[in-house]
């Protein structure tokens, strides 16, 4: 049973990395399952429907999101019927769509997915420890899959150290670069700090370079618009043991697709 | 010529670390100059007199800093004294210390370092970019390698792309997690995110994790303690090129020493 | 029925103008129970037990507390044996102390007492909002007395109007300066966003200028003092309707006493 | 020698609050010269050069801005102009606009305006204290006035208190709640930790209550509106010595206009 969860789609070039490269992948590795980090898909700041049907329509069966989620003010008309789209789960009680989902794999076996959003150098949402401790008896799924969006490497490595053993991955997302710390911990959960960007290659965060140089250098506001060129899909192939309900393993993916 | 840089050593599993797995590195690989980020090499917090001579005596040449520099009090004291020792530039002026050194290699090639420490999520300091702006014409040297201690991958990833081909590399520091993101950007300088932990393989950031899991559940005040047990040097090796000034290339180093 | 709140006491500065003007305002103004802020009042940080009593020893009758509460660790010896400190309600189950107290006068009357955190620039507690709303039903009291201790003024005023009509007063602390905005609001809750400061007049928020500027200006780690010299009460006066369970008026006091 | 210095103007109902209530203060107190921060003058957001006129229409001389500067990207077209509207002055070398500004009154008298930023809780400026300290000696005034625009209350402090003696005024913007600490400080500053709000007096800073409340229980995006109803203006009058450049006296003022 294998698994494969994408780092944020930024944008057109993220979805192109999708699209371009993940057959290949989904094929050679023998993908069961994917999921996918959607926070920044459309135009890098948030989802619409379009954008998510067009992502599901390449494969992916779950987007996850993170503090872009509301970006785009389409999603408040979408998301409660979007059963594949799930939003952090920590926002407070009432919050549009779900925070968490079980989906089954053809093979009858059942995903748990949830996404948590980080609060050190982010919003004020509700403990993302006491929200997953707390979720968990409820989630009746064979392997649960946890998208830790968050900034601090201290609270991602945090919530992976506590959880590890209780599901199969703690996968984190939000800073757009890959961590080379990919490992199945000591009680069996399968964790990397940040999966990274899918989206252009010669970017900021998969934002051309110069608006966000400016922002940085001026600390004018600027608008940011999406990378074009060469684009990268990134990630990480989880192999998980049906026994334990955990991680036998987990491989760092990186592909680039050349534009030409 | 090649240069090894190593990320912040944490404690004495870091310097451990640096202790029994350097010395087979520089050889295997030939390194000429050895520059390592010695932020939190003094029990994880700041650094001493006593453990930045003992890390020059396993063979480290240049030790930068970053926004832990000042935890240790002892520093004042002998900082100015230290001419290998390397705190954030873009601290105002008067700071003790020094925010870049020029030292010479055997060969006679000279290297500058610079240190700068980021903003975002981080203290009040000088702009990073305008503070190295302004010094580069001042740095008579070879080679500039400048480790950038911040946060925010925007802040990282911008510094790195703003000074491509002005400098030889941008090697990122902080996150005590190595990202897998390293490479020689179009102009010729190498860059990663972040170099990494050197220290304890089982911990939060070099810390035992206990009292970081602690106070990310209960938010109480914790003191942190360094994690013992296996321990990792991380960091990278870059080929610089005398004719350019800049860098051939940049690799990942990660080793595990482990504690029998 | 008339209650003094009284804002955050900093350091012996702080308890000296408790001594010395307190006493004469409740008798003036006929006080019939009064709340301190203590969050800074054992040298400007945290509190102690002999720091508590003497300020009960003075008339104080309930002491709040705020996001220093546990800055010097005495208090973990005695906040569960102390049943008039009262600290932050929002952290997280479990955390020492209590959180609110419900308080007899010698009329019979009872007045709650509830502290809470806010969260923006501050500490990541649960939502103030949604623990005022889950707690209030099980205040059994006649008016219910909220010490908001938060920084940003939109949380302030924006809680102080969510429980407006709920609650009898809500009034700012941590800030050390008072403002000028005390009001009854429109359904009857006493409001003002800061009570202001009781220690040292010539300060920084009760600390001697020299440190904090040094801070301020070098971004060095500097170790502050509490101020000495001419110190000031400050805080306010509400008048509580038995038959409302709101406020009647709200008043500001400054008292000053001279240091000779 | 009689300043009046206006607290943050928050959309139409501020600037109405200035034509209603401005023309008998003025009056009443001979004030010689107005100053008004104007930063939400426009919508709560920003300026427009519409706006800004319509403010010098109504008596207005100087008008200062803050961390809201460049919300109405109007602003790029005219700032250049407007030689009477002064933004922060610790933004970057190469902003559009002016930090300071030297304004002759009718008696020949010269007023010199300028404008800081704090950075705790802010953006990424150049140090305030630096900033102003290389900036006094170029200002040929008879008076200093510094509007410290900033949220952390000691920074606020700290910089009144850095600067006492050396020029007239520091007086306080940003928070949008009048404080009650106004004061000329040992050396002759005038100075208040924040002039406060000019707009509707039923909201959250300036806006509406419902959107803010919302944005604080639901931490969902919202999009605020000016408050609309009675009106306050808030600010200080200062009293000048030309003997000394610095301040005789100063006094807290807030005017309500009723909506009828
Ligand atoms: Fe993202
Ligand atoms: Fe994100
Ligand atoms: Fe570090
Ligand atoms: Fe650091
Ligand atoms: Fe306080
Ligand atoms: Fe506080
Ligand atoms: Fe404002
Ligand atoms: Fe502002």
């Amino acid at each position: 049973m294998k698994l494969l969860f994408i780092g944020d789609i930024v944008g057109r070039a993220g979805r192109r990395a999708v699209r371009e490269l993940m057959p290949a992948i989904k094929e050679e590795e023998e993908i069961d399952f994917v999921i996918a980090n959607g926070e920044n898909a459309a135009g890098g700041f948030g989802i619409t429907n379009k954008v998510a049907e067009e992502l599901y329509g390449y494969g992916i069966d779950v987007l996850t999101m993170g503090n872009h989620t509301w970006d785009n003010k389409e999603i408040f008309d979408f998301i409660d019927d979007d059963s594949n789209l799930i939003r952090p789960y920590n926002y407070p009680p009432g919050t549009p769509g779900r925070g968490y989902g079980v989906y089954e794999v053809e093979s009858g076996i059942k995903i748990g997915v949830v996404n948590l959003l980080g609060r050190i150098f982010m919003d004020n949402v509700d403990c993302p420890f006491r929200s997953l401790e707390e979720l968990l008896p409820d989630i009746e799924a064979d392997f649960t899959i946890v998208d830790f969006h968050a900034e601090a490497t201290a609270e991602k490595i945090g919530l992976g150290r506590y959880f590890d053993g209780e599901v199969a991955a703690v996968l984190g997302t939000h800073t757009h670069v890959q961590t080379a710390d990919e490992k199945v911990l000591s009680e069996g959960t399968a964790y990397i700090t940040d999966l990274g960007l899918t989206g252009g290659v010669e970017s900021i965060l998969g934002m051309k370079e110069e608006e966000p140089l400016k922002k940085l250098t001026t600390q004018l506001p600027q608008r940011f618009s999406v990378a074009t060129g060469d684009t990268q899909l990134t990630g990480v192939i989880v192999e998980l043991d049906l026994e334990t309900g955990l991680a036998e393993s987990i491989t760092r993916v990186r592909e680039v697709h050349l534009n030409q």
